[in-house]
């Protein structure tokens, strides 16, 4: 990585971190220029617009998600142990320090949701990929005899990412001790779910 | 209702739907002065202040919730009609034109859980008590029988508003025309674990 590249990588980081507390909309340039000590004129040198640093924020998020969350769980044994590997994963996820205010993707998702633009559209198709990675680690636990012949992987991505949000609700707004044992009880249920023959 | 309460729940019914669409943060006074012609002034007379006219809308969101999602249910059968109608009354919320961004309560769940105040708090305030109406509907479901004696109630009330949280996000942020059945799905195999004995 050249010199420019380093410092558009701790931009990013700093933008990630300060987006995951005030979410995107408050995410201008000048209030990261102001954060960074920069000039205004440097940074629209990187980004050029709002819009444009919104989309290069969900980028990076999405390139540390894949880092921390997917590629771990890829190393673990196909099936089951992925898919509870996945879990622990995005738990943990919730929780990191570079994300003091939670998952950039869940409060994006909220903020952005009633707002057309690139910064939608890029979330939109993020959400699709996690969704789509997901839905692949139920299809293989089916290749692999884990999971019921006739289990709808995109229901039980989507089920698994509701329990997502419902940790993040529980933990971020309610502040519940009991945030992380629900999540895993939840996603228990769902498993169950997922193996028995109907 | 004295004239002075009729237009204070008028401004409030408008200050709902655009708390819906651009968050609670982005509800002030002067915005709302402007989108219903009003004196700046005669708005400050209502409110006093942006904080107490977020509290207020809340309190608004939530009599109305009670009314729509709450109340109805509570006339169906005690136990699992009980609890089927208070998911169909959900989902309507989340869809009805008075919320044209969805429920607030999701939306400003996200957006005040990292801004310690008056609205933060009013807000965990009510979203525990709705756990609460939904723990209860799941107690009254095992006194009736039909859900197992070792059902934790916290917990159903937990993975029912996951369900919520889930399509909350996949109606609105994803568009999936499945939402609502996705949700039905997930509601099921919710019921079907309640129900069954270990």
């Amino acid at each position: 990585m050249g010199k420019g590249n380093e410092t558009k990588a701790a931009i990013l980081e700093h933008a990630m971190a300060l987006a995951s507390r005030v979410g995107l909309g408050g995410l201008s340039i000048g209030r990261l220029a102001e954060e960074l000590e920069m000039s205004k004129s440097g940074l629209f040198a990187h980004f050029r617009s709002k819009e444009a640093l919104q989309v290069q924020v969900l980028d990076a998020a999405a390139d540390r998600f894949v880092n921390v969350v997917v590629a771990p769980a890829l190393k673990k044994a196909r099936g089951e142990p992925r898919i509870r590997a996945l879990l622990e994963n995005l738990l943990a996820w919730d929780r990191a320090r570079t994300l003091p205010g939670g998952c950039i993707f869940v409060a994006a998702a909220v903020e952005l949701d009633d707002q057309p633009g690139p910064a939608r559209d890029r979330l939109v198709q993020l959400q699709r990929d996690r969704q789509e990675t997901f839905a692949t680690a139920a299809r293989i636990a089916k290749e692999e005899g884990q999971f019921r012949a006739d289990l709808d992987p995109l229901q039980f991505a989507h089920d698994l990412y509701g329990i997502v949000l419902g940790y993040h609700h529980a933990a971020r707004l309610l502040r519940d001790p009991q945030a992380e044992t629900r999540a895993r009880n939840a996603f228990e249920t769902l498993l169950q779910h997922a193996r028995s023959r109907r």
